[in-house]
């Protein structure tokens, strides 16, 4: 194997002051803290910094062995030594934070031994292609990228700067991807749509040729063993800074727009359209040729059936409102009782009209 | 990498005439319009040829940039210089007219350097297998098949002639697949079925061992990083013709007639049965040990618990007949107004018994 | 490929007093009879022996042709010449049995060549890897491991001994693995955890680092193409011995305990904690941040919302007590006719009430 990793000089210890910095932080107590690393309230360690953004979490915030501690800007100062750091958005600053501490990984540029490139693919010099990895003739490979082990690059496919595919990532013929993606072990770009059109004289499913591509946008990352498929005709596209959580179906001719947010094992069936900023929760299901508006989201579970406005926050299946689906499940969970009460009112009536009705 | 892709004629201009004879179609306008190829009614360009096969389309006809568009017999002529061309079914006639303009991939025969092939497999000299594939032993590759990239084809399993397993494809040992079949990227034939007794005593969870096989009958596409696991004992059956989605699973003993379509996320647990022709739409989930019949249909995000009888139309969870689902949902919808209607019920009708009981 | 799969001597006939004793079992007839194989009823041929443990399967009972069956303490002989052996638990007899007969693999130990091995890596000398396999640097292999085709072991990842990655298996760097694991094809471990938080000023979608690990113990099996995240900090676990079936997402930071049982297409959110022996049937989904108790069991399809008690049965979405949720469904099922007797009273009651204010 050419490419060897070496770990960064992430691993040294900052002052909390120059950390604080980064994120225009207020520390609440000795700013000259050494800080070796970053963790979660309940893993974090002596040394370590962790976050406190959420309420439910107040007890793992007491009980935390880190030594700092990024708080909201309205939060009491620590009582028991711990020194906190005010910011605008902890789990943001968070982030930015940790970013500074995880290791940089590094790749020796070239193809190894052991890949398979087409003498007509275009690798840049920068870029590493591991053993095992094929690259199909005519495809392009970008400054920095990494194509890992046991990856396809179809026929023509593009791939932008600095994009990583992990390992056993399919990117099939024609589709292109932009620059700074991350896509995940198992990820299958441009697979064919679902298209059959039924023939009752043979009888058989009669395949529509899927000839379109997939195009992923700059800065999308795409979770282990999810698939966006190639588009019928046209393009299947996945919107700039989209994020996609493992084992999630893209059909064919979807539309994400930017920054939108899918969760694990979500399906979008085809010609779907989503809009900028969208999220949805895990397992949702996504009818065809619908839309979900900008910054809409979709609770776990849900099965949308018909477009979601802008902004809108639904759940259930059929999707409905968020909280009318919350007070009908309310209900929901006591129909034995309604029915009972039913049954109940029926007695007391038959006996009120034949009371009424007596001679 | 031995294996070039070659473009064919197909992206060669055709006449209209030519075109609408394949599909029996009656060209209102100018037969000799050269088409230059095929798309959806919003993609399309000047110079192709799109399809109108549902109302739900009307606005994109009328705005639709297609030189020509199949459409249903009954439709009146365009009023804007499109030329229409009337069909029994347009869908399956732009079916049947795509694949005339789908490139055609070429392969060039035989097991590329890089290829991993074992001793006593058997592999077609019209077949290829590429650059990063392994054929255990005992396998055998039938005629013009092709085997991608990663792809790994088990001990004695057999694939039939004109197949293509594109990439990172698992075919377990002993496993049975037919002819003109396509499974796409990550698709896993064979795994083992999801079987353990559990053993108090130890305690743990005793494997039954799978040494069943599954078998894929002819003309079968399967959507990437689906996985259809082999039976305990005996055959997991996937009928002729049948279309299988992305990221669904087939359980152990599960036999799928012929023609059945399964869409995206649908899991189908041990021992299911479904007939010839059944649609089961995304994320529907099937129990064990049941059947359903020829021609049924189930909707999205469905839990079949039971039989479904042939013909049926299904939704829900237990499924239940559509209709009676739709409206069950739609009083779901307003439980919180039926629960005030009953609490007012029982005010009045308490009022009206005091009032009857005064003395 | 170094690796051959030799068949064991696993097919040789046993005299069914044999195979009784290894399950403590009474045989009801001739203890001679020789036995080639097991098989379900249904499958099952003369010579073979197979089990019956659920009243359900009364009917193949009746009609298979199995020489031999595994019975229920107090089921009655047979009257048609089939040899019953009465077992405590003919499910789990039928397990242990059908390992004695079931194929034992063996594999050439060994690097093969077309194996990519780091220099740093340590392989155990009885430890095979095949053709196409990558083991990155400073990898652990452990004794008679098996490393399949197309299978990435990524840096410092540990995997313990005896334990198989079918094909096309991905174990992130630093992950760790233990003895007698079952990673079936496609299946991704230490994929980064879903962790995204949003700066409005840029915007964008802020990666937080996942730089913890998956620890994966002993003895557990998990199905193809399904995938365990690594952690943000510290370790997402698969508890020993416990199962999971494929297409499963299980998210960062999650902890499931020893023995239990995960179905196909299960998701996990992150920081989720499984007890010992849970059971989450097919389709199942939970929300982050919470628990499920010790042998609980989760209905297919359900949306575990909060926490689940130990021994609990639930089912829905949110989840509810199992006996509740059905009850409620069986009410849902009718609800137009509640609500066509909600209008009936509404109307007999103001009749009543004009009735009884008549003056």
């Amino acid at each position: 194997m050419t490419a060897v990793e070496r770990q960064s000089e992430s691993g040294k210890a900052r002052r909390l002051s120059e950390l604080a910095a980064l994120v225009s932080g207020e520390v609440l107590g000795d700013a000259s803290t050494l800080i070796s690393g970053v963790a979660g309230l309940e893993q974090a360690k002596a040394g370590q910094l962790s976050f406190y953004g959420n309420q439910k979490y107040k007890k793992q915030l007491g009980t935390s062995a880190a030594t700092a501690v990024l708080v909201p800007r309205d939060n009491e100062p620590s009582d028991r030594g711990v020194v906190y750091v005010r910011v605008d958005n902890p789990h943001l600053a968070f982030a930015r934070i940790a970013q500074e501490f995880a290791p940089k990984r590094t790749y020796v540029p070239g193809v190894a031994a052991g890949a398979h490139v087409d003498g007509s693919a275009v690798v840049d010099a920068s870029a590493t292609v591991m053993a095992g990895a094929t690259i199909a003739s005519g495809a392009r490979i970008g400054a920095r990228s990494v194509i890992g082990p046991g990856c396809y690059v179809g026929e023509r496919a593009r791939i932008g700067d600095d994009t990583t595919l992990v390992a056993n990532v399919s990117v099939m013929e024609e589709c292109v991807v932009g620059s700074r993606c991350l896509f995940h072990s198992g990820v299958v770009i441009g697979a064919d749509g679902f298209g059959f059109a039924f023939d009752p004289s043979v009888p058989a499913h009669i395949k529509i040729p899927q000839t379109g591509i997939v195009r992923i946008e700059d800065d999308v990352e795409i979770g282990a063993n999810s698939c966006v498929d190639r588009a019928t005709t046209g393009e299947t596209v996945v919107g700039h800074g989209s994020k996609i959580d493992n084992l999630v179906q893209v059909g064919h001719n979807s539309v994400i727009g930017p920054m939108s947010i899918l969760c694990a094992q979500v399906g979008l069936s085809g010609s779907t359209e989503l809009g900028t900023g969208v999220v949805l929760a895990g397992q949702v299901g996504v009818a065809g040729h619908l839309r979900i508006g900008d910054l809409a989201k979709v609770g776990a579970q849900a099965g949308v059936m018909s477009d979601v406005d802008d902004g809108a926050t639904v759940l259930g299946a059929p999707q409905m409102p968020a909280k009318d689906f919350m007070r009908s499940t309310a209900i929901f969970m006591r129909l034995p009782e309604l029915s009972k009460q039913i049954r109940e009112l029926q007695r007391r009536l038959q006996a009120l009209e034949q009371e009424t009705n007596k001679p």
